[in-house]
């Protein structure tokens, strides 16, 4: 029962009226396409909840910084708008970068604190570009709720805060990290893995089982935990690691001692392939 | 039919449901109080575009720099809600800061560009602090409409900005100054001049009369135009002028050459204080 997908601001308007003249709930999925069971679980999570879904699919010029991916980051509309087809979403909103940034945007959603370290202090700007695409995003569809992935931890701390200092109407649903069988998690950018680095790429995920660990066992010094976690992955291959930290998990603030809850997360280039990877203690 | 005064965000959520639920539409009118005919004729605006009006009533500390007038500046809240009662508006909010800000905002919206010159350099930070506010009014109200005055001219140019980039589905509407008999334009703060500098601060309308004199006349060196209304009200007191300056009415850039349309504005501090007024040529 998809309704087609629409291009234009005005044409996803309307479909949302439509929803709403029904007396139906909103939900949003934003996405930059590529889809896989990570986007899928929050299409389902919010047909769970009840929601008629809207998947937008954007791949948002305004969060790449200079030298990043956005040019090569993988585009499969067709492909994208099948499993939305055979996962009951109500419309795919999938505009073009003139028709979300006609001019470009003087305005700037920024937001403090949470956004310094972690990918935002090796992504200069990103956060910024994510906030400004979600703020617009809220204002088109005007969901009752929108999900994010727990895997994009930073991303969905930033969005929460900045719903809740801005009051939008909207309820920010977190859903569980979708993992491969190894425990990689999902990611479109998996799709940039060599079949060699697909399978060591698997190391993100047992380094952060190691810190999960090592808490069960009692260990609180941050610095203990955050090391050996970075010790395995280095110890697995030649990869760079952006960070290892841990963090509160919605302040993002570093932890020198480890109370639960805490956000262990870990960014590492697997060759040319920048992956994020967290867990919840 | 004054819904009465609401001070909670679920309140007024609740009253402009009410409005939705019989077909209305919603028209806001932000303001801090201190109520005048500048206020109602947004009001009477609105009313005549055959919204429901919903007036917000909220001195924002955000957009207050230190040292300048949040502390003193004028609140008269009975006589706000009396106004309000006889020109039919249906609801008022009159949050305070703590249901406004219950933590400090680590969100900050900044409109690049408009906001730099005129009264974004003589008080820095203020139009962040309008923005923010607006936004949040946005999102806790909903409104179809917004309203606002042309005597703050570039706080119009900005609302509207934002309002495009981030796509609000929310038309503002600007309506024109209202001025006393002898021209100096409304504004809460003129409570704070004495009699004899509420006599002398008419001199911003009348020097602003003479850049529309001089355009009609041919003149079109800004550098002319400005001049010549800064001597005027130079001549008639010992007042500090932050800026006279003509520029874009939207892009608010500073014009060498002046052609229509064009925005010539003034900010003066009268004693202890400080008025601004425009003219569009």
């Amino acid at each position: 029962m998809l309704v087609e997908s629409e291009g234009t601001i005005a044409g996803i308007r309307r479909c949302v009226s439509g929803i709403r003249a029904e007396g139906g709930a909103v939900g949003l999925v934003p996405t930059m396409g590529a889809l896989h069971e990570g986007h899928l679980s929050l299409v389902r999570a919010a047909r769970q909840r009840g929601d008629e879904v809207v998947v937008s699919i954007f791949v948002n010029p305004a969060q790449f910084g200079p030298g990043e991916d956005f040019e090569r980051y993988p585009r499969s509309l067709e492909a994208d708008l099948e499993l939305c087809r055979r996962n009951d979403v109500f419309a795919i909103f999938t505009p073009d970068v003139r028709e979300m940034y006609p001019v470009a945007s003087l305005t700037r959603i920024h937001v403090a604190g949470l956004t310094e370290g972690l990918c935002g202090a090796h992504r200069p700007g990103h956060f910024d570009g994510v906030a400004l695409v979600v703020g617009k995003l809220f204002n088109i569809v005007q969901p009752d709720r929108a999900y994010f992935g727990q895997k994009d931890a930073q991303q969905a701390a930033v969005v929460k805060r900045m719903v809740a200092d801005l009051n939008w109407p909207i309820e920010i649903v977190v859903c569980p990290t979708v993992r491969e069988a190894d425990g990689l998690a999902m990611s479109s950018r998996n799709r940039y893995l060599s079949p060699q680095e697909r399978e060591q790429a698997a190391v993100i995920y047992r380094a952060l089982l190691r810190a999960r660990q090592m808490f069960a066992a009692g260990e609180r010094e941050a610095q203990a935990i955050t090391a050996a976690v970075a010790q395995i992955i280095r110890d697995s291959g030649p990869w760079t690691i952006d960070y290892v930290a841990a963090v509160d998990p919605d302040s993002m603030r570093p932890m020198t001692q480890v109370s639960s809850p805490a956000l262990v997360a870990a960014a590492v280039r697997i060759g040319h392939t920048r992956l994020i990877d967290n867990l919840i203690l």
